[in-house]
């Protein structure tokens, strides 16, 4: 079984991911929040105060921003309804959370009726916008909705996860990710799957999207043009120097650690806006970077380092235990911890998003 | 909590309700074929071949009947189409498994793709259908979806469930159910009940299904107009008897009993389409009943009592286990599995389902 085949088992594609983090998310949302309400706006003034709305948020996750982003959107087209002064009434809103089928949904469905009554008893709403949620089962690198159904899809730190670790014709040798020490080939390998997949997604979502639709998609990414640019490789650099430092003491084999690549690919802009553009079914209204500092993932007067290291653990440690098996975790993430707590003290590091808007051309 | 309440914690409204035994919903499917197909093939036809087709099953469970009803939907829509000789193409259809929020969705997701790839290698297809699959978490006594939004609706066993306990001004003493020896008032309050929940279901489907779209009912109900019938209450008769035996024991206090009732209503044909007409959005096309012998829970050669005993109990445990605690459980369906087991030695007994298709009217 390879690693994809068990990340896409264990939630995978945003589910063991950094979306899981709900202080990350909270902050990523309400930075990214201009942009979604510009493109909230010209949605919905654009097709003339719709009835109803089909929104789509690709890689919810199963924590507790699950339903976080459909209470945003909610509450965003609300706000704009009455700032524009439209005397139709509020729309119905269809919220369509996605995930792969081994999300953990249920968790998500428990809590929605307590979403609802509390969306219904929203301060300064001049009336109680309806909101109905239907869970998506299924790969983003797939169909997933009617065609010209939805209106708006939404996705957060999920789409750096590729659908599979990239098929490479040298070894990534001591490497797990893109590395300034990677062979060209493998960096090759991974730019190519990127490309694969997202003109993949871009694909199934025009067909899925309704003329004149919206999207707002965010990606852990880089600013850089280089690929193993230290601001997207460094987390995953210090987690192969703890890999490395048990080869050379015995802990792990190396033909192990040579195996083992993590499937993701963090995107500069112009190689995200490039991949749009190929694919010609969107216009593209803004590409912007923003970025958050690791220790975005902690709340003030926790030991940083170690939230940050839990953190990535989460995102991780699926992919570690179906490759190296359940020996060696414990003895990892002691080790990778500290190397992110030396790191934090040294200096700060940041998280490159880059997100984008686009529009599905009529 | 009152028993609707952990009936509605614990799954229920379809749940913990026979649509959970999978030979009895094969055999409702089958003998329900014939007019799931008319429906269909007038939707699909008077639609002029749409190229999607939304579709709901509101109470869908969560075992493995949970996509039998979609996967024969699908099926029936291909059928129809190369039948006709239509020359478009397959619609895509998206298909809404509906239950409480406590329903186990994660169980039906796991399915999704395996069912997804079944389908589409379905022999004598001229082409693969595509074939989408959302699940709506929600109670079907509110609004699920959108306005417009829906073209067909299907609930096998799932609408004799209430959304309460009927509100009772006297005591129906001895009883858990109607009865031949409950006071008037109790059979009263059990029928308002009912007719409160349904025009309220119609209501809803009434807003959320497009005009033209079609409805197909199977409630579990009775032939005759006496709703103390023995078809449709001798059932709870023969677990009221046990209780009662109890009681007589002293292993069960008496007002334990007299305030426990199930909160289900088995309606005639009658009832029912007294109901669709009051409400007015609908136009009915046929109204049938059907009959099915207890023993079609069970397999050739199982223990057939035993067996029925067993359904019983799934539909019936999470009521008691609530309101009389765990202690008395296993004796009180040791009990109910023999009165069960001499019952059906001693004469055929059945269960009668009420099949109502109709049109949202234009």
């Amino acid at each position: 079984m390879d690693v994809a085949q068990v990340l896409r088992m264990n939630g995978g594609e945003g589910d063991y991911s950094y979306s899981n983090n709900s202080l990350l998310q909270r902050k990523v949302i309400s930075m990214t929040k201009p942009i979604i309400e510009d493109a909230l706006t010209n949605l919905y003034c654009g097709m003339n105060f719709p009835q109803t709305l089909t929104m789509a948020d690709l890689g919810c996750s199963s924590g507790p921003n699950a339903l976080l982003v459909a209470s945003e959107l909610v509450k965003s087209i609300d706000k704009i309804r009455q700032k524009l002064g439209s005397n139709n009434e509020a729309p119905e809103i269809q919220m369509y959370p996605n995930d792969l089928p081994h999300n953990d949904f249920n968790t998500i469905f428990h809590s929605v009726p307590k979403f609802q009554n509390n969306l219904m008893r929203m301060p300064n709403s001049s009336c109680s916008p309806q909101f109905y949620v239907c869970g998506v089962p299924g790969s983003f690198y797939t169909r997933l909705f009617l065609r010209k159904s939805i209106h708006f899809v939404y996705s957060s730190y999920s789409l750096m996860w590729l659908s599979q670790v990239p098929d490479m014709t040298s070894t990534n040798k001591g490497n797990i990710y893109m590395s300034t020490a990677s062979p060209p080939n493998a960096i090759k390998a991974y730019y190519e799957q990127f490309q694969k997949d997202f003109l993949m997604f871009l694909k199934c979502r025009a067909e899925e999207m309704v003329p004149g639709g919206h999207m707002v998609l965010t990606i852990l990414g880089r600013q850089s043009d280089d690929p193993c640019s230290k601001e997207c490789c460094y987390v995953w650099d210090l987690l192969a120097a703890s890999l490395n430092d048990m080869v050379s003491e015995g802990l792990v084999e190396e033909e192990k650690l040579d195996s083992f690549n993590i499937p993701q690919y963090t995107p500069s802009p112009k190689e995200v806006r490039k991949e749009v553009e190929k694919e010609g079914s969107f216009s593209i209204n803004c590409v912007e970077v923003t970025e958050v500092n690791w220790d975005a993932c902690t709340s003030d007067g926790d030991d940083q380092g170690y939230n940050m290291g839990k953190c990535m653990r989460a995102v991780a440690e699926p992919l570690l235990l179906s490759h190296f098996g359940e020996l060696i975790i414990e003895e990892v993430f002691e080790r990778y911890t500290n190397h992110i707590k030396i790191s934090m003290a040294k200096e700060k590091t940041k998280l490159v998003n880059v997100t984008v808007s686009m529009t599905r051309k009529i």
